[in-house]
């Protein structure tokens, strides 16, 4: 375990509320009145909607694109107002803060985090304490976070290291013989599958195709390989399958989404 | 009233431009070429088109949350290009400046803001004077909103103290015997039904249910409080009836927009 | 030619990308990594996917909005990992990086820029060696606008002045007597539609009405000069022929979109 941060200032926020409405900018706003130099940056805010497996799948796979010492803020919390815990976890010189509902776990594995259970009492002398029963992400997420991100406040004096938190909540993929069974996780804006089937899962193995939606899909390097409008399948950039249709939207041409069922061929 | 505005150099955003385009972009390039330090933060650019009541009712609602002397920039403007005015209101330590069409009628209420006139001849000093017909956003807001910011320029260098202006675009909810009748202002990205009915209407008296589309709907304090799926009605986080679904989408389930009516019932 | 570019820090960011997933924000994490202060800006990133054009289009129009020294990075990139070369220019005291697919054609002629070819093996020192084979924006795009807006490196060590890059992909519009043939380009959130008939080509000459879908729509100087819903066409804010409906939706109200032929009629 790497407990390790040195806050930068840099804060990332994903969330499933959208664009609609101040919620976001609202959060922004708690931020700047307790770090006025903070450095926001959006992750995504179409996470889908209360279900928190996706947003916890893209922060394992982008944060360690961000500068050492940011400070991932992610709310994705159908618990709101419950006595559901909070979640800081601390690893390889990341800081990360969810509600703890499966969001952070591939986070945790990934950077070998320690985790702490944030301890609401502890909060009250930093002013934090008189939460709404519907936004914490205002009252209780965004005003930690610029705490965090200043330096002022550190992980022990805020919560307790515990190793009791909700698991992830993404099946892993099976291996069956020379199959491995998979699904899709999500697609993006261009209709591209993106699915949890690592690559490290095909280390050393050939691919011979992919099985989705009753096609039987070839294996490329990029989406140019192909005419446009063909299938393919691809490791991302991310280092998951995908399936795409060269310029065109595959979740549209297979009518697949959350949850569709993948299979990988190995030779 | 407190006219008084000590600029922190954040500027909050709220349009009804969207993310389609170079619109909300251009506006903080204009901004950054006067202030570059500018801290910007987008409250909505999704507010309801061409009907600037959204815009007020969220940024009456939000502003608190932001530093003070944050410059609060509202741009919902059919009027664009027409002899409309251009208003400046200054209250709790905040500025606000937008169209006088009815946007900043709550926020002035609710700030106890001055209000000026903002003259257009008077930013002809500052380099402000050459307006498209289309885009005030850009060519009047924009460069204001950093004058103002940057503490540079102060509301009674450009403006001149009114108390005309356009009132509210939204109608108050009516009391009627132990009925308070209001109507859906918008919805959320969850589809949660935001009302004009403000929580404090409701005061020492008990709410035995809501009305709305003609379904009976129970109060409770949060969205977990019921089974996912279950309608239920709530004070939200910025202190007005809700009409919501757990984990589900109640904008959709009900057939409600904009304009729906729904009825709090008082004991 | 002007190939001077002071480095003023603020990056504008174009893409095709979306809002979903985590890909806009991880690219601002890598320019975070190496550009801690950068002030960074959307432009948009609902540029229609797989075609740069209207992202060029966009970019050409807004750029001379922001600050001297703004490096302006535009991804849409069809062609991600194949050999498709990278282009940095810069003229008018602006930088703009993007692939070589005729996204930068437009800006180039406005700017009057000095075209430089980027070298893949001058990118190594800088640590831009690893690249993936579909996200080009995150592992060369991102680093280098961070490298170049820093002013640690300069156009002519990473690139080679060229002038043979792709041309623009739409199609001027043809003067025939007293009409002028052209095409909507897009349409933004309101449903106005933006053609590529730039008013320069009206100088001096009256306009009579436009026509489109089968309308004749006459011509105005903005929105509200009609009654709401009316059509009219006016000279937008960017410079170009626009047709939209008074508080309504041209492109719903016409069922006209991209490529769709407008007829501009001139005395």
């Amino acid at each position: 375990m790497s407990a390790w941060f040195n806050a930068c200032g840099v804060i990332s926020i994903t969330t499933d509320f959208g664009h609609r409405g101040p919620f976001v900018g609202t959060m922004k706003g708690v931020i700047l009145r307790r770090l006025r130099s903070a450095q926001l940056v959006d992750l995504t805010h179409e996470a889908h909607v209360h279900w928190p497996a996706e947003a916890g799948f893209w922060l394992e796979r982008a944060y360690p694109y961000f500068p050492e010492g940011t400070l991932h803020l992610a709310v994705v919390d159908p618990g709101v107002g419950t006595g559901r815990n909070v979640l800081l976890a601390v690893g390889d010189g990341h800081a990360f803060l969810a509600p703890d509902n499966g969001l952070l776990a591939g986070v945790i594995a990934r950077s070998r985090a320690q985790v702490y259970r944030v301890e609401p009492e502890r909060l009250r002398p930093l002013g934090i304490d008189r939460l709404s029963a519907t936004f914490h992400g205002r009252d209780l997420f965004a005003p930690l976070a610029a705490e965090l991100a200043s330096g002022r406040v550190s992980a022990t004096q805020i919560g307790t290291p515990t190793a009791d938190y909700i698991p992830a909540l993404i099946e892993a993929p099976a291996c069956r013989g020379k199959e491995i069974h998979g699904m899709v996780v999500t697609s993006d804006h261009f209709g591209n599958l993106i699915t949890n089937i690592d690559a490290e899962l095909l280390v050393d193995r050939q691919v011979l195709g992919v099985r989705a939606a009753g096609h039987r899909i070839a294996f490329h390097r990029t989406y140019a390989d192909v005419a446009p409008g063909t299938l393919l399948a691809l490791v991302n950039s991310f280092g998951v399958i995908e399936v795409a249709a060269a310029e065109q939207n595959a979740a549209s041409a297979l009518g697949l989404s959350r949850g569709g069922p993948v299979v990988v061929e190995l030779a």
